[in-house]
């Protein structure tokens, strides 16, 4: 998507005027004017995505643009942007949305006295919180970067299935194992800003 | 697990004692008596799981000892219990496991300059806040609600594949269906209580 979108931009430029890729890890699931806020991009990263072909005086205007917003910048190549953010943020956004409607077809189908909102607690309010954000631009995010995205899914299918497989086998100290690694992981987050995307 | 815990429990009680089974839903992903709060019942949903043969005084005292914590008490058969947790807790529990793992896997197998912590926002870490959960008692629920967790799992891989599928087939109009349904389900959940699990 951001490799896509940089070349076609760079190719359509008149002389004299300079496009720098430019993508903010900051955001809501709601989207318009009434949601804005003048601290969304403090702290946030900010990914910059200049090519061989990129102005160096356009790059550092755009960086300070951004630096100026409270932004901390990374610059990086607009292909592995678009496979990084596959993994941090468009993998789990489908995690999320198909999590909801997982749940949904588990209610309509086979246990209609499951009330979502009447039985869940915090653990599946975070979990989904994501599923709530925009589904057209969620439909182009997916289809932009289609080939990272299913590749990514697949990954994700894979850790399920293992997960599945060690749970089905009654497999406790592998299970255990699993979950040390992920919450391991998970802990490195906190490491991180805390911004929503 | 709450089925066999109830069975289990009731055919070991001396006479004159009473055994009711409970299940706060309310707690945190950190564990120990530093993370205790006075607050953690409050506005949560308590679920009460008599069966047949539970006292109906011992039932009374436990639902009110539960609503003085602040608790919504909820009265719901044991087993039914173990289908509505395994969607509403355990199923989300599988899916933020598996993603921190999954994730861990694309970085350590093919993209070695993904930075889980730099690179995220707040998607990621909300979607996978529940990971950090101890490992040792979600091996333990995930063993003890085996059957219903294995089949939830299944579900949420079908729900998987069907977008994986849309989006390999670049059915734009489906995606953003599918991403609808997600949306609207996820909206509904806020009229609920927002309190941890």
């Amino acid at each position: 998507m951001k490799g896509t979108l940089v070349e076609r931009s760079e190719a359509v430029m008149p002389a004299g005027v300079h496009f720098v890729g430019a993508h903010p890890i900051a955001g809501k699931e709601k989207t318009g004017v009434a949601e804005g806020s003048d601290l969304l991009f403090k702290g946030a990263r900010c990914i910059v995505t200049p090519t061989k072909s990129t102005d160096p005086q356009a790059l550092e205007r755009i960086k300070q643009l951004w630096e100026e917003t409270g932004s901390i910048v990374l610059t990086m190549d607009p292909h592995l942007h678009d496979q990084i953010l596959g993994a941090v943020s468009h993998l789990p956004h489908v995690a999320a949305f198909a999590l909801m409607n997982a749940l949904a077809d588990v209610r309509d189908r086979q246990l209609p006295s499951l009330d979502l909102a009447r039985h869940s607690g915090g653990g599946l309010r975070d979990t989904t919180r994501i599923a709530a954000s925009s589904p057209e631009m969620w439909r182009d995010i997916f289809l932009w970067n289609r080939g990272n995205v299913v590749s990514l899914i697949e990954k994700y299918q894979q850790a399920l299935e293992e997960l599945k497989h060690l749970i089905k086998a009654g497999e406790a100290a592998k299970i255990e194992q699993a979950l040390e690694r992920a919450k391991g992981e998970r802990e490195k987050l906190n490491a991180g800003s805390a911004v929503a995307v």
